[in-house]
């Protein structure tokens, strides 16, 4: 069984030496004239210069009056002074100044006199108001240098200055050759084997924010020629490829081999994590880069890699992206083998901007979709603690992460619905939830790391939350909202084939398990308690997940026959339910957030009547508190 | 002469009463289903929940084996376990785990054992290198919430997770009606009093960023039945209308009536500062906007309104814009009636975030060209000393700004020069100048306002720079680098009709002057006294410019018929020149930015042979030092 092996080169060794290579190889933007009207967002080849004054002629800056200025200088409130018809012209705001007159007197302060002649009771310096030539811009002066992105101010700036066309670097066409035999457009219903190709549009959106065009290829599957085939049209078409998936060095990874073969590998391997299994190649001058196939690794040979190559192209020798101070509220432990790219949800809590480290998983791409930033742990760093200050790297603009309602702990997807209702209505924040548990609800409001979190923790006397509140609050600082009740229970496969009757037939079946701190697991180590049944005995007790949803996924696949959940996730997916308690999913609210506005409508939309249409579709819950 | 007065109402209840305005008349988006795909950007009608999962079957998570987990258990280093051929299957990253099997053991675990089997020495557990069904995104999970703005990252997580296509707002679109008996298409050659309509250009692009299309009409002339019509074809193909000039109270303003006869005017007149003469109506359900015909005027309105408009088509309640908190270079009075937005330049120095005030004319486009940010100083207040920290609106990223060399002081156009090289060759920062005069290089390096200055300081011994650095700075702070000469001198018509022969002329002919603390009023000055003439005696001496481009302007223009300046300035205005001296143009830097990398990187580029070559195309410099 064929298996090679990658390098693992730093990354900025790796990006110094394929900027080199691609500079010697000639990659760079060549220019193109365009109408200066259509030139927004484009960027300039060349300083622009003024080829006229703007104004470029001396312009009356309101209506009113031309005048000469010598004949008003004697006009006082004392002195009126009879503007008669031979003394003015009359103008409007952008007129040109008749030849002889060197001023205006604007309409507000001329006193009609009768006969076409006015009064007036104060004169007016030479060339007040009139916008003399050159006001604005002059001949010559330039208005924009080399390399300046162009927004709609100076399109209309150029155009003012009599610049119709304009030389413009050429945005580059990105090829996008999506690979494998597994491979298949987007669809609703892939068989078993069968993967969804969504890479190829992710890469076509970050090409964009880069400023590049991109053509999307047929899917290759995982043959040589094929592939070599497919690139060499790219490269015939396109300034540049990408070359998805096959970027290892295993079995069906040829794109290394395949770049080499029409051109230079120069990096195969990167010391960074997730996106180490990457190719930096170059033929006929052009970059020609593999990317991993799983998302996350992708997305991040994007960002790190891919994004200054397109720098590249335009002259620049670095990207700005912007970088934040944060707390880090979760630890983080990396290896000394890579730098690392860990996404984080961030959030503004009591003054303090918080990051939460998200799923570090390749394939995870939710991971993406929730992050605020990236966090980047230096190869020679094995990690940061909790608490610590540390550097992120913002993908979303900083206002939007200013308002943000931080709620974490047990997972239900009636928090997701009401984020969705308050944004429904408009309301000016997002609302970034986390699934922690409920007792990590407990710790991240001790900590300060969350405005509330959402809690059913049952105790030895099977009364829900209060006792908790008072054991890990003693002196305050937390309050307790009421939320509503659900059904918990097991879920098993439609038609409940195993003939699960209650909670003890969990040691005879492949369980599936929550999460440390849940309190569904909480629940669960309760029960089994109750029955005295040692988790030892249980088949999959340590196999945990970290959503009800999750849970009955993998019941609903077969590869578990029950887990305890609530009733909403079983009705979801269409598995037997047998019922086993009524529990109370209360908020807890951080006590100096009680009066949050954001925490306020949460909880108002929590308790709207469309709220309650919500839950009563998804199954399972009462509302008689 | 018609004259009307316009309302001044504050933005606060003029926005209120026409959000209301546009709510009570329906004013919102409507969906539309498209591929999921194509939707970047887009903004989400209604939360997309996931339709399968992601992986949508238990896929080998590696290259290597699939295993049944139970069989590798005892697997050690000490008691390894053959692997015979039924024991295995072969899968591949993505391969289906086949049935009855549920681990893999990775390639690299593998060995070779002959026969077709392998040995291994350890075991896996259940699932152990096996991406489960939903490990990224469950069935039914909520991908995102309504209003979400997809990411490529969200666009790829909707195909994983089954979503085909997704319902989004519909982009509105927005028709522009230029207007105007004075306008004319964009021309590098136009006629006085024609003025070119570039404010379309410039609004295409902003609404471009607030996520709109737009539609551009031909220009209108001052007629109301041809306005009246455009804006009747405009009001029935689009969802928004923006008329442009027109829109005050005076003679040829007919944009209030027309709106007024085709639906409802809701304000004229804002009391804002640029932009009083808006018009905020509504014509069948649609908004229709009178923007002012002054560029800087028109954007104000589309940045406090139009934008604020379109945010309420796609139903959220405000725009986030960031803000940051600079220390203000130099005073700004402001009046009481309005509020009023003063664009200033952005950079850091010292660790402060330094914000100076640019042009605050209505007419002058190049104020937003050169803007980084945005100051409101309220209704109620009257503005804000030098020194104070004020809040700015971002124009621009913050990383950006960030890396900005900010050069203040004389002006010449050599500094434009030297920042244009300094693009070509990639520089990772900006050059922010700004012209204060050299005395204002003095005051901003003395109150730790600028990088650097340039300045040409002549003293009553006739020597440059030295001794007005030993005077104010007699404690060091400053260091002097070595610029260059360059010939000032008379600036006269081409010609010279009015035969001017020595600087002494100028008492028989109108000048045109440089302001207060400008090196060459300086000189101006010098000369006056020299020659023992009264400024009292010149005509012109209070008509101030800021640059040797507005004075030649001016000049070439007629308006005035000699001016001191550079022999640059006037070879390129096509002027005759009569040389008066050679003065020392040199740069002043902090001396705690002695060793800033922007520093020295202007510098080198000041020297370098590229600089050089573009000295001498321009004329009148020299380069000895």
């Amino acid at each position: 069984m064929k298996h090679n092996y990658l390098n693992n080169l730093p990354l900025d060794e790796a990006k110094a030496l394929y900027t080199a290579h691609l500079h010697a190889a000639g990659f760079s933007a060549t220019a193109e004239t365009v109408r200066t009207a259509d030139a927004n967002g484009r960027v300039l080849a060349k300083a622009v210069y003024a080829k006229i004054c703007s104004p470029h002629y001396n312009a009356s800056a309101m209506d009113g009056v031309a005048v000469r200025a010598q004949d008003t200088f004697t006009a006082s409130e004392h002195d009126p002074l009879l503007l008669t018809p031979d003394m003015y012209r009359v103008v409007d705001t952008g007129d040109p100044i008749p030849d002889g007159f060197d001023a205006v007197i604007m309409v507000e302060d001329l006193i009609d006199a009768g006969d076409g002649a006015y009064t007036i009771l104060s004169g007016v310096h030479p060339w007040q108001n009139v916008r003399q030539v050159g006001e604005d811009i002059c001949m010559g002066d330039m208005i924009a240098p080399t390399g300046t992105a162009l927004t709609p101010a100076l399109c209309g700036a150029m155009l003012a200055g009599g610049v119709t066309m304009v030389d413009v670097l050429r945005r580059p066409l990105v090829g996008i050759i999506p690979t494998g035999d597994e491979i298949v457009p987007p669809t609703d219903a892939p068989k078993t084997g069968e993967i969804i190709e969504f890479n190829s549009s992710v890469f076509r959106g970050m090409l964009a924010e880069y400023n590049a065009d991109a053509t999307l290829y047929p899917i290759t599957p995982d043959k040589k020629d094929a592939i070599r085939d497919a690139l060499q049209t790219a490269l015939d078409e396109c300034d540049a490829v990408l070359i998805s998936a096959g970027s290892s060095a295993g079995r069906d990874d040829y794109t290394s081999e395949i770049i080499a073969s029409l051109g230079t590998v120069l990096v195969h391997g990167l010391a960074i994590k997730p996106g180490k299994p990457a190719v930096l190649g170059e033929a006929l001058g052009k970059p020609v880069i593999g990317l991993p196939g799983y998302p996350v690794s992708a997305i991040v040979v994007m960002t790190e890699v891919v994004a200054g190559v397109l720098a590249q192209w335009y002259g620049k020798t670095q990207n700005t992206q912007e970088t934040v101070q944060a707390v880090l509220g979760r630890k983080i432990v990396s290896s000394l083998k890579y730098t690392e790219y860990v996404r984080v949800a961030l959030g503004r809590l009591g003054g303090k901007l918080l990051a939460s480290p998200l799923s570090r998983g390749a394939g995870v791409i939710t991971s993406f979709t929730k992050a605020d930033g990236i966090l980047t742990v230096p190869q020679n760093c094995e990690g940061y603690e909790t608490g610590e200050t540390v550097p992120v790297r913002l993908l979303r603009p900083a206002a939007e992460i200013e308002k943000t309602l931080i709620v974490t702990g047990s997972h239900d997807p009636l928090i997701d619905e009401v984020a969705d209702l308050l944004a429904q209505t408009g309301a000016p924040f997002r609302v970034s939830s986390t699934h922690v548990g409920s007792m990590g609800a407990i710790y991240a409001l001790k900590g300060g790391l969350a405005h509330m979190g959402a809690i059913h923790l049952l105790d030895e006397n099977g009364a829900y939350n209060e006792s908790y509140i008072k054991r890990f609050f003693p002196d305050g600082g937390a309050v307790i909202e009421k939320g509503v009740g659900r059904m918990q229970g097991l879920m098993v496969a439609r038609g409940n084939p195993l003939h699960i009757k209650d909670f003890t037939d969990i040691r005879h079946v492949r369980y599936v398990n929550r999460q440390r701190g849940a309190g569904t697991r909480i629940l669960c180590d309760h029960l089994l308690r109750e029955n005295g049944i040692d988790a030892a005995e249980i088949n999959g007790y340590d196999n945990e997940e970290y959503t009800h949803t999750a849970v009955a996924a993998l019941i609903a696949a077969g590869n578990a026959d029950a887990g305890l959940g609530i009733y909403s996730a079983a009705k979801m997916y269409g598995l037997d339910f047998i019922p086993i308690c009524r529990e109370t999913y209360d908020f807890l609210i951080a006590e100096d957030c009680a009066d949050d506005p954001m925490v306020r409508a949460f909880l108002d939309t929590l308790r709207s009547a469309a709220c309650r249409e919500c839950l009563a579709r998804m199954g399972g819950y009462s509302l008689e508190d």
